[in-house]
């Protein structure tokens, strides 16, 4: 008998989480549909970018029909949001472990709830019965919608709110960040193409909360990190 | 010490389980921003004149800043869902209770999950600690996510999601519409200004799910719908 297609859809964000996630679908055999969402970031349309050209690299490497690509605007659910990272509010502090209090300013409320929702609406109608998103161990101190209990009541909800039809995974809930970049260097995610920091300009500043994590991530890897800075990254 | 302002986002379809809702949270001491959903239902144009027109009424009954509105266009990710009734696709047929795989093109897939993320992630940042919805009994033999089930399961995720901070109700969780339609009866829920036809026209058909169901409603409690139909209800 033949296995049936597994297919998923995953929310690409063109970091280098997601982008880990999108090769491991891949690997596992899933045809993936990648679903980016403009909801008003200060770095919404690098990261879109990146996804794109994320999604056109592995295009050109996979057979036909492996790969799809579809963007989703929700910007008006979050023109009533607050947090540093949307457009208009306040500037993007420089990334600082200890800083609780100013790492919270980073939070989307609820994004992933959101996120997680949207691709479950699309599943079905879209022949997927899985959806797949990049949350993991680290990230987890500050954003609450990336602790695992969240992510399992929120599994438990989409499996029950779609009938059993559709499954939520986050294949890398329990690595941290170097982790995922190990898995992604061995299995060649194209890291040189994603795009990670929070702030409104074309070269990645370095010093944000997202770029100082992904530097790290490299260097705990004994790795370059490919993609250019503004500043000199010893 | 005075009582914190209580404060509640609800989903406002312009239909009749919903304006309920406004009318209990209303009456139980809850200031609310009433959030409609453009999301690209053959009736949505009618269910915002009724959403607003419901809104107005109340706005004109209560002390200022009791009530606030909101629009959230969210038609983006709704391009690539199938349902009957969304605009473009398979038309809305007449209802019958008894016809379970008819009644089942009429879902939205995870409507609800969507829906009540997107009022999380505003909640906190509108000083409100309540999201509400208007799902009830009687919805849950087709809707998965009107089940009681899904909803404990949805406001886990939301709870642990929004690190405590947002906690989901939904009133009339066990009550079917006609206990519905006997409180806002008796409470004042202004049903001549609502809209539950699921068609894409002026006039309420008094055929589809949404007609038929909402008739039975008024019928049980020995009342008259207040709204106009295209055919004579007898």
């Amino acid at each position: 008998m033949m296995q049936k297609d597994k297919k998923a859809l995953l929310s690409l964000s063109g970091g280098i989480d997601s982008a880990t996630v999108l090769t491991w679908l891949l690997r596992n055999g899933y045809k993936v549909l990648g679903c980016s969402f403009l909801y008003g970031s200060k770095n919404n349309p690098h990261e879109l970018q990146a996804v794109q050209k994320i999604y056109e690299y592995y295009k050109n490497n996979y057979p036909d029909g492996q790969i799809g690509y579809l963007s989703i605007d929700i910007s008006s659910a979050f023109e009533n949001v607050k947090s540093n990272l949307l457009k208009g509010q306040d500037p993007v502090p420089d990334g600082d472990y200890n800083n609780l209090s100013m790492r919270q300013k980073n939070i989307v409320p609820s994004r992933n709830i959101i996120f997680l929702s949207i691709l479950s609406a699309l599943a079905e109608s879209n022949g997927a019965d899985t959806v797949a998103i990049g949350i993991h161990k680290g990230d987890d101190i500050i954003y609450p919608d990336c602790r695992p209990p969240f992510f399992y009541a929120m599994k438990k909800a989409i499996n029950l709110g779609t009938d059993g039809k559709v499954r939520a995974i986050a294949p890398f809930l329990f690595q941290n960040k170097a982790e995922i970049v190990k898995y992604g260097l061995k299995h060649g995610t194209p890291y040189h193409l994603t795009r990670s920091c929070y702030k409104e300009q074309e070269k990645a500043c370095g010093k944000c909360e997202a770029c100082v994590e992904r530097l790290e991530a490299f260097r705990l890897n004994g790795a370059k990190d490919p993609i250019e800075y503004e500043i000199a990254i010893t």
